[in-house]
């Protein structure tokens, strides 16, 4: 059985994942594409071989009787319509980062699901298949440091371009530890506060760099972000998990071990493309699979809501300089 | 475009072969399957959801029409007549170690594939795409750390079971090296020569356990291969290249950094099959599609050959005790 | 020149003390010795076989003609007495943590010692002497990070006893980073702040355990210490500094890379005995040498005040869960 | 109790050890001191502010009345004089490498002192008083890894000058694993072999570098050590020993672990000076006790003559190419 796709949006993104879904997994292959940009939707298909259709538009696009499944790679304002044109045509979605642009957009769409009756829509939270990531929620909830206590964690970016504003740290940069850290506690956050330590000389001076986002969870753990976007010396996320009985770190991306020029050494990534880009082909593929059983898993409609209240709550702080509760709405027991 | 694979002999690796295939992998479909257990071949038809027919033997399922590309994951001994009867039928075949049993069987093979004037054959070396040999590849082709001038390697398995035996160190352990350390270097032996340390008290006592064999190149790269298969603690393969500028290391398998238990501390895999288990992924997938593109690349009928030549010297060494050379015709230019 | 040390309070760090000048360093020769106990203090002599003196108080030791310096190892509360008698009497004064009870009785002996004119008192702050942090703050001083804008530390130790309460996590725990990391920065504090994450099981329920102290320095550094005194895998002290242009991490303890047991490790330390024991030397042996030269440096009675004022804050913040100033009366010139 | 000591042969290392018993070590005072160039010797009276008394030469110095022990620090080829001149007044001997410059000399050493029926020499074998290596040592006796099987070394400079010769591998740079490992292990070796890997192009083309030294103890276990004196990116000494039932690897020199200019790293020393620099303290100290004690410890005479006679087997498998055998005299009771 192969799942006919539709990509809704072909930029980078959308390429990327029409790419692997043709030449790396298993099991789909792409009928359909759309851009705003119709030519860019007609290179790709060139560019790649695709047997796939050009639509006008998404709408027709998600509409197409062969289209088996859609995904979302489009402009973010546009996700919302998307994803909610996909659900109410029954089809399978799988939508890239935000789920909508606001948390209200993102609870439209955990209604509409929910009104449907059966997960439709994963998100596109690609550090939760990350292997290291995954290796790290595997020995928590094998209790070998026993319960989470605290989370240390950093963010960092060798550099970030002038257009990059004070908020973005939480919106563009925070948000994936915002969804993967409720993920990897199995927990919800009860408040946000954001300080700011001495500004780095290496930042454009509208943005305030480096920030610290202290969380407090509903279960008590407190969890320190260290988001550095101009940090100069690499992309590298850090997690480390303090636990009742001991501590378990995020391995470092593999690397070579070097001794070389007075040092001893690994390297350490400078584009973040390359650091969780086997995370893309492994999400993908369960959403194919999730797609062949009718059992979509992965990040859903009710985590792409979550993250969205806790980056409210966050870019709050940033502003007020207090700590700010994060409120949701009760959470329907479809997803639990 | 679609690659039609036959498998013959359907144990443990054909098998799993069969699986990553149909679940993990772009490009291939399973279309034919043969076993001398025809029930066991059945039973995997059905195990995995095949649409593929059984066949009564590997030459039947060879001549198979719609058979684009063959597996041959039978029993060692039957290799050397599966792969010939596939380069006699123009199609692609994909061997499990090893090529052939001994030296001149592989030789037969490599002349089979020149007369046919195509490459046809990929051989199992899986480690050749293990991310970590790839990353120190890399990184010699690169000259950071200059000419390579001594390897110090090492192979070492938990325990072996009581039917192991003194030569199974270089036929079945020391032989994933002998053909990767060639590649890594680009390099071809000259002389072998096994010593014997102290025994451990925790090999049976038939064995000879561990061994050392002391490798010198054409290059005249000295290699040191520890090979200790009682070594208790874990499946461990260390690889460190000595240049004239540095050294590079084979990465550690990816895990987490703990603190527990008065230790600072990362898993050590117990299981070799744990070790290059994406490996095998990435092997096959280059095998369709360089099926695909007409175009076999990966270890070759060339490199089957070496390393049975290498493997007999070696073998020569562990029982004269001498160093021994490594005598092989010479190099088709079809393998350039 | 050999200098003529007296010791008060013969307890464990007296008699370690002294046994370390009499077989250890050089320069210095114990001729003196008290405590409460005298029988004691006798016994200690005939331990080492030193050629001292028993007195029956500090102030005679004090006053002893052939006393050149003195070390205060006695009981809290008795060290402004000692230190006080000391510099009236312009004798060299070597004192144990804390310089004095109160930030008001630091304060004192600083104005003493500022009356006096010279610098008499070197207060034991060993880690400034660790061979780990003397290389961070080299690398601090050296700009190879550029201005540190963040510090993530930590305090562990495995276990407590039941005494602990929650203060002592600052005043007997913490108060070694708050010496510190002023000296590593060359900085001050602004705020103290503590936060609670969800407690330990593994702590006597009286005690708040783990804590985490946030810290703002004058220059804008944030800080933030976990202190988690019942964190059973070991004593592990962390302290990674980020700066404008990369992060100097201390250096763990010196152990051997163990491959055993399907780990490959390093041994944590279990006993905080071990962990600064050599800097107990560096500092004895730097304080002989002030005594030699008349040029006394390593922590003076400003840093001693200067960390109490801190604990005092930080025990503040502990009860009213809000962010408390740090305020410091003028630095004397004197210690500029 | 003070020992008093004369130095012969105040020169870098001379000057040095007498610098550290006048400022660092406990118990010792230099009273005596002669170089072949007696105004370098007076200079180093000065400079150190010493109490001691200029000697036309060895012998008078050792002849003198107030001299307790004595340093023989003076060039290669006298030091068989000294040590014997020593051991027939009866005093400590403390002997920089080499004990004498030929198996023989050392021998004639040795009976001399067995003669003399009492412990008087101790050789500057400084490694065993290394940390790490204490660490090491501390494990195989621990039985932590089972008995050792194998071992694997390394002995690495950036470059050497222009007069280092290929013998100097050996008498020069490995002579220092050639006691070490011996004492490591409490064993001694049966047989040495060198093989030639292809040359760095970074080495003066009169010497072979690297070379690899084989070595096979009297039980059996095997040694590799790889000697590579112009490796270009540090001072690097590597120990590995490959125990039954686990590996233990001598530490790395403690440094601040970086994250800076895309790498994650640790300084790698570039000056062999700073890598033993402590032991040097604790070799003297413990020499000094010693003397204390009447209880002569650390490298013995007999440690001396193994390290020559293992030396010179090295020098002879370097020339000939094969497996050459060690031969020593039988090992006087008195050093059991």
């Amino acid at each position: 059985m192969t799942i006919n796709i539709g990509v809704i949006g072909t930029g980078a993104i959308g390429e990327d994942h029409a790419r692997r879904i043709t030449e790396t997994l298993a099991g789909g292959q792409i009928v359909a594409v759309t851009d705003v940009n119709m030519e860019q939707a007609r290179s790709v298909v060139e560019r790649l071989g695709l047997q796939a259709e050009v639509y006008a538009n998404g709408l027709e696009l998600i509409a197409a009787p062969n289209v088996d499944a859609v995904l979302v790679c489009s402009w973010g304002p546009t996700h919302e319509e998307f994803v909610l044109a996909a659900i109410a045509a029954g089809k399978y979605v799988f939508c890239e980062k935000p789920l909508a642009v606001t948390a209200e957009g993102c609870l439209n769409i955990v209604k509409a699901e929910v009104a449907a009756g059966k997960r439709l829509v994963q998100v596109g939270f690609m550090r939760r298949y990350d292997k290291g990531y995954q290796q790290l929620k595997q020995s928590i909830d094998n209790n070998d440091i026993g319960a989470p206590l605290m989370l240390h964690c950093a963010h960092r970016n060798p550099t970030v371009p002038d257009r990059y504003v004070t908020s973005m740290a939480i919106v563009d940069t925070a948000i994936h530890e915002l969804d993967a850290l409720r993920w990897l506690l199995d927990d919800d956050y009860k408040t946000m506060q954001v300080v700011y330590p001495r500004r780095t000389k290496n930042a454009f001076e509208h943005l305030a760099d480096p920030q610290i986002l202290l969380i407090e969870t509903l279960k008590g753990v407190r969890i320190d972000l260290e988001i550095f976007v101009n940090c100069q010396y690499g992309y590298d996320i850090q997690c480390s998990v303090v636990g009742e009985e001991g501590i378990a770190n995020l391995p470092e991306p593999q690397s070579l071990l070097m001794r070389k020029g007075a040092k001893l050494y690994n390297d350490v990534l400078m584009d973040w493309k390359d650091r969780f880009i086997e995370s893309y082909d492994i999400e993908l593929q369960d959403f194919i699979r999730g797609c062949e059983k009718d059992a979509i898993g992965g990040p859903s409609s009710w985590d792409g809501y979550a993250a969205a209240v806790a980056a409210d709550a966050a870019v709050t702080a940033q502003e007020s300089g207090q700590v700010e509760p994060v409120v949701m709405v009760d959470r329907p027991a479809f997803y639990n």
